[in-house]
Parts: C-alpha cells; structure tokens; sequence
C-alpha cells in the first residue's frame, strides 16, 4: 500500500483563509513538504503555522530564488525524492502551496516529477486574484464577463491580444514589470481605472490606483476592465 | 453605528472547502441572505447548512431561474432592502456566495445595490475553475501562463479571440452550450485534449474528456490548453 501525495492550497496569506479540508489534512498527515528560501520557513510554512501539530516529519524544499541560477529543477528532483520514499513506504504526504495548487501553483513541480505512480489529492485553495479583488471589494468579473489572467513576465503584445477581447482582466507577478504594465495599459486607455493589491491579506497589504504604484512586489496582482 | 455588509464566498459545493473565515462568520454574523429557488433553501444554504446554528435571521433571495421572465433585479431590490434595514439598525448581515464573491459572483447583485450606504468586507472563496483542476488532477495554469475564462455562452468569435493568444482556458456554464462549444474546440483542434467537470467537489460530480460529454449542467467546467 502506497501513500496518497496531497497538493494543499492554503490560500493567499490570511491563515483564516485556509480551508477546513486543509486545516484537517494539515493536522493529519505524517508527512508535509513546503517551498522555502535557503534559510527559514518561507511564506507557505509561515500561513499554515497554526495548523500543523509538533511532531511532523516536514520537507523543506529550498530554493534560493536567483534569477542568475535557476535550481528550481534540482531541488525539487531532490524534494520528490525523498517524498517518493515516504510514499513508497505507505505514509501519505502533504504538499503545501500558496494560493491554488494548480493555478500556477508551485505544487504542479512536485506532481510531474511524481505523477502516475502514486495516487494524488489535490485540495483546491483559494487564489490571489480572488483575494485581490475581495481586498479592493472590487467585482473580478460579471456574470458572462470574458477573463484575461496574464503573467506581467509576457511580452506587451501577447498582453494585448489578451486585454483586448475581454471584459476583465488580472496581470500577476508585477514586480519589477512595473514600469512597462503601467505604459501598456495607458497605450490601451486602460491605466486610470487599474487597481493593484499588493501583498492580498497580508498584514503588510496595499490597495492602490495602479496610476499611483511606484514600486511593486512580485506579490502584485493588477485588476483592470479592458 | 451602522452593520457591515459582508460578501462570503462559501465554495464550490464541497462544505469541507470553506474557509476558516467563512465558517466563523456564519457563525457570528446575526443575519444571513442567500440566493435560492422560489422553493426550498437552494445550493449556497444547503453547502453552509452545518455551519449555521439555529435562531439567525435569515433572508432567502428567491429567484425563478427561468429564462422567460427574468426575475433576478426584482429579487435583488427587495433583498437589497431588507439587508438595508438591518444594517441601518446596526446588525452585521453576511451574503453567502457559492464559489468567490466577486469572480462571476451573486454578491456582485448586493454590492451594486448597497456600495457607498455601508461598510463592506469581502472573504474570497475557492472558485470553480481551481476546484475543477483539482478533481481532474490537471493543472490550470503553469509559470508564466496565460489563461482565459470564457462563460460558454458567449459567441463564437470572442471565444475563439480568448483562446488563440492563451496557453490555459476555463470555459464555464457549459450546459446547454455543450453542442456548439464541442464544434468549435473540434474546430480549434483542442476537443481530443479537453476535459469538463461537471458540479466539482459535489457528491454527483462527474470529470470526462469532453468529447465524451452528451449533456451537462450548468455547472460544468471544461478545462483546455490551447
């Protein structure tokens, strides 16, 4: 008998946005592995902090998160590794991941490398656009809205040919693409009625007129209606 | 001192997939409204049943979901009303709201009719989309990905525009849709990679690649990658 491998969403920051199913699985399983930086608990194992019981065997997953070397690949064939021998050995394992585990979730490293042969759970979480929009109690989109969701990392024409047949969109990861999504979007006539949440339901939040963000974290999602 | 209106996303069906925040609100919260059939308590009631302790005050907006005479504004005005009323008396009144709020939410009818006279907090929910890819166990969206959400009663060219410069789409409220929608993926080349999930994390979900789907409900939603 194999170990069952969880995906875990547990949301965009607010502990008290986890769900009830990933408060019990939490509490649960034996084993739970986590995305971190080289050093400490990283973001996803600080929102779940609460939940998780002394005692667990925990898998930290480290990434040092440079641009300059990418070892993203290396630590998680290293991670899925050692939870493919907690699986192989009957112990069901618990990956968490922010936001969703399969919308654009770090999750989606740990089930290709491991899909297949074991059986996988995912437990959907709740996403930062969702959040974003909550926090700036702004609808997200309307009953038959078209939805464009796109990385601020693309090129400002594949963003455009999105933008541009929808009635809502969502640019995430604005970071340092700041400067070029601000100038997009006042090309398109779009910049005034933009609002972007930085850091959704974090106690370091902040909701502001897109016109007037002058830097952004990478924890930045933008809503705008094209 | 006036009420606060809060708008609570309570999730895709499954009640193990509400949020702490959620659960407690319904706990806390003195009036509860929720969208139902003219008979009956009707999706978002049913999912949150466990949660609501006897003796709250409880509105029913009761809509006929028949295409023939749309009801959904008369609904809302009365609702509107009576959410008014408590909230001008000071009582907090929670709006529950399958799946998020704001994304393609009912709430959206509340807020518009009362922004501006009260206070209001929003608690994002887990949306259909992610709840989908979760029970199919197929990623929605990688990296740097861009998706469109596309409501499949939409016409045939804005949905052929959201999917050509995308690399991950949701298209959702299949149901009677289902024939066209099948012609037009088959047309894009994108039927024999395709999967719908129909009432996702419900007891009767059903997940198929859609070329085998015959009928669906409403509350279907097929995931594709373009």
């Amino acid at each position: 008998m194999t170990g069952t491998l969880w995906g875990i969403g547990i949301g965009p920051g607010d502990p008290e946005l986890l769900t009830a199913k990933a408060i019990r699985l939490l509490g649960e399983l034996p084993v739970l592995a986590w995305p971190a930086p080289l050093d400490g608990d990283g973001m996803a194992r600080t929102i779940a902090a609460s939940y998780v019981p002394a005692g667990k065997v925990e898998i930290p997953i480290r990434l040092s998160f440079r641009p300059e070397r990418d070892d993203t690949d290396e630590a998680y064939d290293k991670a899925a590794a050692a939870i493919a021998e907690h699986l192989a050995a009957g112990r069901d394992v618990g990956v968490l991941c922010e936001g969703d585990p399969l919308f654009f979730g770090s999750f989606i490293y740990v089930l290709t490398r491991l899909r297949g042969r074991f059986p996988v759970q995912v437990v959907p979480g709740v996403s930062s656009p969702m959040a974003a929009a909550a926090m700036a109690v702004r609808p997200l989109s309307l009953l038959d809205d078209a939805v464009a969701i796109i990385p601020a990392t693309r090129p400002d024409a594949l963003i455009r040919a999105m933008l541009e047949p929808a009635e809502a969109a969502v640019i995430m990861k604005v970071g340092r693409h700041l400067p070029r999504i601000k100038a997009l979007l006042a090309g398109m006539g779009l910049l005034e009625s933009a609002v972007v949440v930085e850091r959704a339901t974090l106690p370091d939040q902040r909701v502001l007129a897109l016109a007037e963000a002058e830097t952004l974290s990478y924890f930045s999602v933008i809503l705008v209606h094209p």
